[in-house]
């Protein structure tokens, strides 16, 4: 599989602009005028017509001819036809239920298993794990089960951060960390810092991006990984 | 009947303190030695045995006879024979999903409209709502659909607030609230931040503690209400 999964879409440089680079070596063997599908349905505020704009115009200079999945007439058939899938961020509930009830899982998970690039943030992050158990978003609707397309074998938790506003005594991010891990001890979590991302090729999986990640699995304690390769492996 | 449905259960003060006041009030018709039931299923990397007992002391000067469910030989005859309810926080997925799988919402729903005083904390003011779907947590198990008491006819977010930590790049609370309005648009939803509770007695609505809530419906901007009587409609 050849994928990259970040924390964030946008920086002070600008929307996708802090990515771009790994996204070129993630499309790097697709011809120009390729065929690129956008899922949109993480989009809640954001209009679907607007966020589809957005991310083409971001995307422009890769030559990819990028439609949004919204506007296939036949969306089965535009996935099955894609040679790059991008799902971007938003209410992770959202997605995951537009997915399901348009029966997409199964085809999206079919065409990255056979090697198409897989592009996520956020929301598409957590689509690409086993489940969005490990989402920050608001479950502003049931999404009808909470398993996702199951690409890489651990969870992803985006914009990771232990940081905490002042005064606030709800959960800090370590602790709804440490609570999914109770539930479930088997399952590794990466901790993805804004700025960074996951990238998968074939059987190498790196931590792209400036800072550490940090892993999470079971009762032990939190594990620090370095930009470069990665062992998700305790 | 008469709810006190508090934002956050620790403060400087310590457990529960801040609330005492508003809690006295809450069971000012019971007893000495009245049955109270305390629902710890919110809690997941706090046992269940721990959790009882811290609550159990807090409230140890009301002079209730206090049992935590999970101990219960018959949950149900607890739960009918209760003259307090009291439901945690902790993670709310897993409280809900606990409820659900023992078949315990109808008995607790069915009491507290009797008139059973039912005290609730961050997971435990979410479950007294139509859904789930404005809690903070991560939804770290499937709680089997996300409809919950339906004690009250609008939505809490309990630990409200809209700060945010500095270069995070995920959703502020007011984005993911937002996006609950966007999906629900006719259902109002309570932002209580540390410190504040709602308290409903008979037909009146109050909003105890020192801080303004807030208000979301809709596309309507955020509307602050100051403590006191509370109007909800919009």
């Amino acid at each position: 599989m050849n994928l990259l999964l970040l924390s964030n879409s946008s920086s002070d440089a600008g929307y996708l602009v802090h990515a771009l680079a790994d996204i070129r070596a993630l499309i790097a063997d697709l011809p120009a005028g390729a065929p690129a599908i956008f899922v949109p349905f993480a989009g809640v505020t954001r209009g679907w017509d607007d966020y589809g704009a957005l991310v083409a115009e971001a995307l422009a200079d890769t030559g990819l001819d990028l439609q949004s999945l919204h506007r296939a007439a036949d969306p089965v058939a535009a996935l099955e036809q894609a040679a790059f899938i991008i799902v971007g961020g938003g209410n992770t509930f959202n997605l995951l239920g537009e997915l399901r009830r348009r029966g997409l899982l199964e085809v999206i998970a079919r065409r990255v298993r056979a090697g198409v690039p897989y592009l996520g943030w956020s929301a598409g992050s957590n689509m690409a794990c086993p489940t969005i158990c490990t989402t920050n978003d608001m479950p502003i609707t049931d999404p009808g089960g909470f398993d996702a397309l199951g690409l890489i074998p651990f969870q992803i938790n985006p914009h990771y951060t232990n940081a905490h506003p002042p005064g606030h005594r709800g959960e800090t991010r370590a602790q709804r960390l440490a609570e999914f891990c109770a539930k479930n001890p088997a399952m590794p979590v990466l901790g993805l810092p804004e700025g960074t991302g996951l990238r998968v090729h074939g059987a190498a999986m790196t931590l792209v991006g400036p800072h550490d990640a940090t892993v999470f699995l079971g009762q032990q304690a939190p594990r620090a990984c370095a930009p470069g390769a990665l062992d998700m492996r305790a």
